[in-house]
Formats: C-alpha cells, sequence, structure tokens
C-alpha cells in the first residue's frame, strides 16, 4: 500500500463527500486540493480540521489576507514543503503582491536568524517586556 | 565567565554605542534591550543584524505592524521565549489589540498542526499550486 | 560526486557487510534499506546506530508497535520524509491498523498545534506539574 | 500588560466557565491547568481546542495511555516546556511507568538521531516503502 | 504562476547583475546557483543576504572549511534539503574529506538526540554552567 | 513526583556508577553534570548515550574542538538552553576563543535565515550539487 491514499470524490463515502462538498462551497471553487484527500483517511480528523480552518480562516479582528500571509509564514519557518506552495497560491489569490511576498518571506527569515541568536546567547527577557506597566 | 555578558551602555565601545545610538534614534525610546547587549560581544554581527533590522521593518510593500505580527508569529512557532516577549510588545505597540492576538496565535496554532498533518500524510503537492497557469 | 553514495553490499567492506547481515537477520528480511546503506559511508556511524536501533526497538516495556508509532510521531513532527515513509510501513508491519494510524496522526498534529500555543502564549508551568507530591 | 493574562474562573465570562466546567468534569478534576487559563483570552480559541483535544484524546482505535505517550514524545521532539511537563503528569496518570518513560524517551531521542542522519545523508525513500504492493 | 520564478542573468535587472557579478567574482565561478535566482525576485534581500553571506563566510577567527562544515551541519539540523546539498558541496570545495563529513554528521545526530533528551527530560542547567568563575 | 528526579553518586546504582566514574575519568574531572543524573533514571539509556558519546567526542578526522562547535551550533538551530550551556562551556574549555563564538553564532544566525529562504522560495537544487562529476 502507498504512504498514503487520496480519496477521490467519486468513491469517497456520504461523510466525506458531505465536507468536500462544504469546502467546495465555501471557496466557490470545483476542486479539492490534495490535503483534504490525504485526511479524508481519517473522517473525524478531515471534519475537525476542516471546521477549524473554515471558522479560522474567515474574516474577523484580522482580514483573510493577512491570515493567509501569516499562514505562509509559519509553513516556511516549519519547512513544510505542501503548506508552503498551497498558502502562496491562497495568499496571492487573497491579493498578496510580489512586493509584498518579498517583505513577508524576508521577515520570515530574519526571524528565524534572530531566534537562533536569541537562544545561542541565551538572552534573558527583560523585564519591561513581561511587565512594562 | 557567564554564558554571556550582556555589554552595557557605559562600558560598551565607539563602535557599540554607535549602534546603540541608532538603535534608540531609530525606535524613539531611551533603552536598549537586552537582545543587543548580547551581540554586542560580536560586534559586526551587532552591526549586521541591525542594519538588517531596521531597512526590513521600515513601512514597504507591508506596514510595519503586519510585520511585527508576522515576526512573532514566527517566533511563537520556533518556540523563541525571548522574541515572543519581545515582539508581543512590539505588535502591541504597533497596534495589535488583543482580538487581534488572539486570532494571530489561532493561525500559528492551526499552521503548525496542518504542517504536521502534511508532512505525517505525505501529501503530495497539487498541480494546480505549482503551475496554475 | 553525488551527495551521498549508496554503499550496496557487492561492494561493501567486511566490517558493512557484518552489519548489513546482522539488520536482516534481526529483522528476518533479505534486503537492506537505504537509511543504512548511506550510513555505511562511516563505518562507526553505521555500527554505532545499528546497534542502538537494535537495542532500543526490541520488546521492553513498551511493544515494539508502540515503539514504532512512537518513532512515527516524532519524524513527522520533524518532517522528516524519509523517516516517515520507513516508520509508515514499519508501524504497519508491527500492526498498525489504518484507524489506528488516523488516531495516531490526529495527536501528532494536536501536539504540533498546542505546544505551539503554549509557547506562543508563554504559559507558565502549573507547579502541580512541577511536584504534585 | 504582562505576555500572558491567566483568566482565573471567578472572573471569567459566561462562555469561559463553561469550558471550564466541562473541562473538569471531563477529566474529574477540580482544577484548571494554565494552558486553558491562557487560552481563555481568545475564547473561540479556548472552546475549539478544547472540543478537538476532548474529542481527540479519548479512547478509540489507541487506548488513552498510548496517546498521552505520543503526545508527550510529539511535545519532547519540539521542545515544548509546558506540554512536557504536563504530558508527562497526564502519562503518568494514565499509567505510564518509569521503566516506560525511560523506554519511551529514549525512542525520541534515537528518532530525532535518525531524523537528522536521513536528512543530512539526503536518502533517497526506497521504492518499497512507497509501493511495497 | 510557479511558485518560484528563478530570475537569470539575461533577463536581471542591472540590481540583480551587479549582486550575481559580485558573487561570481568573489567566489571565482561562472555560474549562479538557484538559491540566488530565486532571491532575486526581491532584489533588497538579494544584496542584503549577499553582503552578510560575503563578510560573514570570509576567514576570521574561524577559517573558511569550518564555517561551510557549521553551515551544513545546521542546515542539516533544520532538514533544508537545499542548504543541505548545497553546502555539502560548498565544504567538499573548501576541504572537507569524506572522513570528516562522516563525522561532521555523526555529531548532528547525536546533537539533535540529546537536545531531545535534555528537554524530554527538563534537565535543569548547572550552576558552574552558568557561573563557573 | 518531580518531572525529573537527579541521581545523586551516593545513592545510585553500581551500575550507574560505573558510567558516572569512566565520564570522570575520561573528563578528568571531580563531578557529574544533570544530564547524566537525569538520564540515570533509565540506565540502559545512560550507558549508551555515554558510550556514543565518548567514542564520538574524541579526536578523529575532526578535533575536539571543532567537534564541540558543531555540537553548540545544532544545539542553538535547536534551541536547546541545556545543551547550549554545557557545550558553550565545553566548546571554551576545548579553546574557543570569543571571537571565535562571535563568528560561530553568526554562522549558525545566517544559515538559519537562508534555510527559512530557501524553503520559502522552494528553490531547486542545482543539478552541479547532485552530481557535479
Amino acid at each position: 500500500m502507498p504512504v498514503t491514499a487520496l480519496i477521490e470524490y467519486g468513491t469517497a463515502s456520504p461523510e466525506v463527500r458531505a465536507v468536500y462538498d462544504d469546502i467546495m462551497a465555501t471557496r466557490k471553487t470545483d476542486w479539492i486540493n490534495n490535503f483534504w484527500k490525504a485526511l479524508a483517511n481519517d473522517p473525524p480528523t478531515l471534519r475537525r480540521t476542516w471546521e477549524s480552518i473554515k471558522q479560522l480562516m474567515a474574516a474577523g479582528a484580522l482580514d483573510p489576507l493577512t491570515k493567509e500571509m501569516v499562514y505562509l509564514a509559519v509553513s516556511a519557518a516549519n519547512g513544510c514543503d505542501y503548506c508552503i506552495a498551497s498558502h502562496t497560491a491562497g495568499a496571492r489569490r487573497a491579493g498578496m503582491s510580489e512586493a509584498m511576498r518579498g517583505e513577508l518571506l524576508a521577515v520570515v527569515g530574519m526571524a528565524c536568524q534572530t531566534n537562533a541568536l536569541a537562544n545561542a546567547y541565551q538572552v534573558p527577557v527583560d523585564e519591561r517586556f513581561r511587565d512594562p506597566a
């Protein structure tokens, strides 16, 4: 058996199809990307993950573009190829220009550098950051 | 000797003081946080890191608040305590409300979850993400 | 020269062949997977790593299936493609059903999410966890 | 303001209290650990995270002890101090002996070592792991 | 559009060409590797990153071979395929023998193991390491 | 019970004492640092880890100072506080000057930055790095 089978709509259970239908309706698209087809191997995880993503990525205190860019930034820091590709596409669809992408990724790289330096030098947290009252 | 000595302004070399002065002038503040006092043990790294941060975090295609929030998000994903504390303060100073922080950190957590799931299931990248032309 | 040459049994030194023979005998199999063929470039690392794995993955206070699943979980959290593939196969061979895999990977994903949230919110460790005596 | 305020039961909103009540009832305990008091700063994240944890950590294809040990293993690999402390306590409560803990953490350490080696040597995934059919 | 376009010399802006020229002159080579062609999508990041690398990787208190090996070690620990490949080549060019590589990667693997163990066991830092005075 | 008890020499089993004795003899020191006192909770892991470290950190194709610096570099990249403190001390004892430390940590920080950038831009590995024949 392959590492992971991808569950296509045509052969999916009604439970899985219901999630796929909601993904396509919410996103106003006619296809399902591989991430969901993989999660469909475990329907409760598929449903729980989709419900969380749907709730979380909608407009709120932060707009959808900012959320997509943050998602991309974290995925880049974690080195997840799949999520970098899917959220680069998602952020562009939400309005990220190439100039914005350039600055976003530069901030990600700089944060990874200073995270390592702060750890390497074992820098103690300033009191003002803990309670600047 | 301690893991890292913190270099105070009063005992710093002129080269280090010049960077400290620029940090305080740029940030319109009268103190230097510990990160820079630790980097001052290696003046070329202090200067290079500060010059990069100064250039990068200024307004550009992305506004400073978005940059601070992305910096915080990456630091949280990397688990760097110092940078989480300093950029939580920085993002609040730049205008991040508690509601924005809540959503930001929720996106970070969700990204870390789906990054792990995409890796765990070895999900192949969809062709449309590689070249949706 | 390629990044890493794979050392095949036919061209291996007697020292390397002895480890390969022990791997095949211990695992009751007739092939060597690429991980060992790569480590064979450094025979002391090959031997030390195999001896550790052999000792560690045998039944003890934990059964071999639980150990394989934990190995897979850590490899997924670390995003190591090779180890995810090899330990998915290993865990299945040791008895992991697809339902067990689904729950296992869901726990991995959730742990990565709450790890990030605990760091992001800088949650202090409860005294009861340190010394619930 | 501190990095994160902890929301105590006495000052919590009804929405937060409802989650706290469910945590205590589900876990048959009379206290709330700091993780939830921190998440309570963002009630939707508190509720979503608790609902997911509650659903996921119950007995299913894997028993609760195995799930707690996997959670601990991933938290150790990710270096999350809070989650290591809380899930060490949780796994012990679910029945993890000190001998089991010893083997569990040894597997975590070994996995982190071979994950790094597999990456460092850029080991190609064996065909048999992709499709051993 | 692809995830990232690679900017070739022939179609690059004068600003990008100037960096490419400096890379080739500094490294005494006639080609540009893909990393720089990708960064060229954001010229300020290309220039800042190259200037930093150029300054940092030259001989100083550490020789270039040691620096290349450390770069490779960190890239292996972070699991960055691109950087592992490029710095394996770079370290070999700077004089890393296969025996040196074997020991280097073994140290990386061992460090990742004991890092995980130290975290997993929540080992407190010895006072002598903080201030052995 | 605390997260981890530290096993002191006076109350250790003969098996653990034998390892402690070998650590002190090999390192020409009269004390045992906390890492080993924590591992002593699982004597096979204590023995296996010490034997591996002893074999690996001795002079070989790489000298002990280089090995200690690589160990520190990886520990910094992984953000392991304990190992950063212990290997900063170890590297200094082996001859690392403050100037060498400054350059070492700068390389670590730069590697973390370009690792993130290479992932974020999804840079394809150059053919010359795979097989420069």
